[in-house]
């Protein structure tokens, strides 16, 4: 996932809920006797749907194909490496999934996108003052870089956006670094998107920024970051939170730190490349679809693994279920493999943008963009009326413990989707580790876990599968 | 801690086991009523110090002297960084370790001990097939280097050293990858050890070894390795869980993988060095003992903050708490800080070798070593005599819920005072992480936690101060 979600999408999902706990509104109107009908309707007809979702569990869990999305993620990541936007291995990639997809019997096309160019090239921060020290360091995506020479200049280390403020005159001509502490990936992140901008207004040179996690072995994590409009450049670079202490403690002792910072970042033109579409036709409504997601770019270190192999490869594996137990849905099962999410959802939101004519049509929008580990519950978009459907879909998940239905499906691909109305779901996972891993070297196979991700194909196929198959789509 | 440990100590460790739940035998005689009269005694007479022990914890943990072990270690390691051996930054260490006690007020003096001097140099490892990747690594230390060009060879990945045994064929010319699971850090540490040996002795050109550890973000681990007598020194480093694994899958699909590796170590002539002593001296038997210690040198990546500097620091926090209220017991309290422990214990062996003409004057030895995280017992070897005195005395640290007294003190720079048969303890922490960090770059000031340090040190102050003052040496 990248750092894209922000605060309309938060927004929205307040709403959202409060809408859905108020049961009046302009989407949930008041309980008739026709609601009730209905509703007795939709549980009988979920509940039919038990027999084919402990079928498809069992496959995923326990027969043929156990372990497949596995042993597919490890081929895949151990062949091309990681990927980010703009790169050779992402067209590889891409490539890749369309032979794989199609190999495995599938309708796949793909579908242009212009995405972002940022390319790292070589790098390093190094203290020269009080002690020499290297310092373990990632450029951010979409940073300028610095001359040839380097930057090498005095530091201020400061915790927050506040105390930067406080201590604006200090900032001149300094590399600020902001040594913020970790309260939780959606808020920390500010400091990664929007540093160097606000170090920039008041005339800092280059910013270093704490990495966005709770644990590091000392390790940094990249990620992009955004330049306010006619806010001046900075080169601007993650380092990890034991040299952001460091930092920190030496200057509150009162020692003058210096830090050279070497960057050859630099953007290059938009590339081409393609969005991923594989799909199962629907049997009575082919042009109504839901669709199924994860992203093929990563980072450029580490493998992208987990972020987001994982979520390519169950969406993947959903198709794969579904046609070896010889099943068809009503509507069409669409898997997408988006493009440059990393950059900001780039990917996604041309899709959006080529297919909202057509948003009609779009009966369910999935993304699973936050890990693939044991998965504990379906997060779930939508108005109250298609709630109560995925309430009812959710206790077929009952073999595999994983019948909770929370608020909010989320996903940077599917984000324009949710903001248009779409009813949208997303999987929730045991992820306490996620962000320790999340945008470093260490988002590998070795995260992985093959029963894990048998789990989250399981319920993802179930859901997707039901939902394509109801007599209605679900209600607006 | 470094690896040496080893099987003569475990043991020595068993026959005390065996020998202490036996009542029997040479040390332990059979129960009589002097003996019984003795316990009596001795347990009233630790009793008595149950005032001073909570003024000693309540200085520590609450009083004046909160977290100053904490702030002497961040100062410590953020002004000289690591210390391994050989280096000039350990000369540094002890020079300010030398500097810091003095002006703390005690006696201190340095006794001279002549060290490895290994050299890392640059290094890097490559895979060039069947893709493009670099590979995080470490040297591991005494390994020698490879010629200037790098040593380019197919590599042969195994689990163990049974199957390089019986792949011994394969073995001729090739780079071995051991990919063996982590069972614990005393059993697989065997790999890092004797891995170049036992592939050397198949013609194998390097090894690269899975990091000694359960868990990791892409962080090699260093260590000591050694060579065996007669056989062929080849180069040997570790590399990441991640990097052995991705090589296993690799090889497990039958695909060929090169790697290159160029590594500049070598072995200069021994150094230089000292190990520090720090006293307060006893006020009625001045000659005889408790030794506390921790060791100043450390891997030549991270702080060495975990691994020695913290027990370096407690040990010294012992003589500060003792001092400052104003005490001094009958016996000399002696903390040591140990050099060039991480090459085998080299500073505490040479030690041993100079005093054991006065082994019956050490009362007791203690080592911290394995941490200084939140204390859960006092590890302890010496008699049954012995250990019930013991026994009495971890009661006093009740206020700080450490009344555990455990088998077995341990501590490479204490082992040849153990198996001459001092009575030895150890302090026993939650160090459920202990090895994540150990040998990496990660063993930073991030790890450490001045509550927890000041557990640990009025643990070790209570302890010492105790034993130093009772009116009887622990019976051996």
């Amino acid at each position: 996932m990248a750092q894209k979600d922000g605060l309309p999408f938060l927004l929205f999902m307040f709403l959202s809920m409060l809408l859905s706990q108020s049961d009046c509104g302009p989407i949930a109107g008041p309980v008739d006797a026709s609601d009730t009908t209905a509703q007795k309707g939709i549980v009988e007809e979920v509940a039919n749907y038990r027999d084919v979702a402990n079928k498809i569990i069992d496959l995923a869990v326990y027969g043929a194909a156990q372990n497949r999305s596995y042993r597919r993620l490890s081929k895949f990541t151990d062949t091309i490496g990681n990927r980010v936007s703009g790169s050779h291995n992402l067209e590889m990639a891409i490539d890749y999934m369309f032979n794989a997809t199609k190999e495995d019997g599938f309708d796949v096309h793909l579908e242009p996108v212009k995405i972002p160019h940022w390319v790292r090239g070589k790098e390093s921060a190094e203290m020269i003052l009080p002690r020499a020290k290297n310092l373990a360091m990632l450029g951010l995506g979409s940073s300028v870089g610095t001359p040839p020479e380097g930057i090498e200049a005095q530091v201020l280390v400061v915790k927050s956006f506040e105390e930067l403020k406080q201590r604006g005159k200090e900032a001149e001509g300094k590399i600020v670094v902001f040594n913020q502490p970790f309260v939780n990936y959606d808020e920390t992140v500010a400091y990664r998107s929007k540093g160097a901008s606000e170090a920039a207004k008041l005339g800092a040179v280059a910013t270093l920024i704490r990495s966005i996690t709770p644990f590091s072995i000392n390790s940094p994590h990249t990620g992009w970051q955004d330049y306010e409009v006619g806010v001046k450049h900075i080169p601007t670079a993650c380092i990890t939170i034991e040299d952001a202490e460091l930092m920190w403690r030496m200057a509150q002792r009162g020692q003058v730190i210096v830090v050279r910072l070497k960057m050859e970042a630099k953007t290059l033109p938009d590339a081409d490349s393609f969005n991923t579409v594989v799909e199962i036709k629907g049997w009575q409504y082919p042009d109504q679809v839901v669709l199924l997601s994860g992203h093929l770019d990563s980072w450029d270190v580490g493998e992208g693994a987990m972020d987001d192999g994982g979520g390519a490869m169950i969406s993947w594996e959903v198709l794969s279920l579904i046609r070896d137990l010889g099943l068809r849905p009503r509507r069409t099962l669409r898997t997408v493999f988006w493009t440059a999410e990393e950059p900001g959802g780039i990917g996604g939101q041309q899709y959006f943008d080529q297919h909202k004519v057509n948003l009609s049509n779009f009966n369910m929008v999935m993304e699973s963009d936050l890990g693939t580990f044991t998965p504990v519950a379906l997060q779930f978009t939508g108005t109250p009326a298609a709630r109560k459907v995925m309430q009812e879909v959710v206790k077929l998940l009952a073999p595999i413990n994983a019948t909770t239905l929370e608020t909010h499906g989320e996903g940077t691909d599917i984000s324009p989707f949710i903001n248009a109305g779409v009813p949208a779901a997303s999987l929730h996972v045991e992820d306490s580790r996620y962000f320790w891993f999340h945008h470093t070297e260490g988002d590998t196979m070795t995260v992985q876990n093959p029963h894990e991700m048998n789990l989250c194909s399981a319920l993802w196929a179930v859901v997707a599968y039901v939902v394509a198959d109801l007599e209605s789509m679900l209600p607006r």
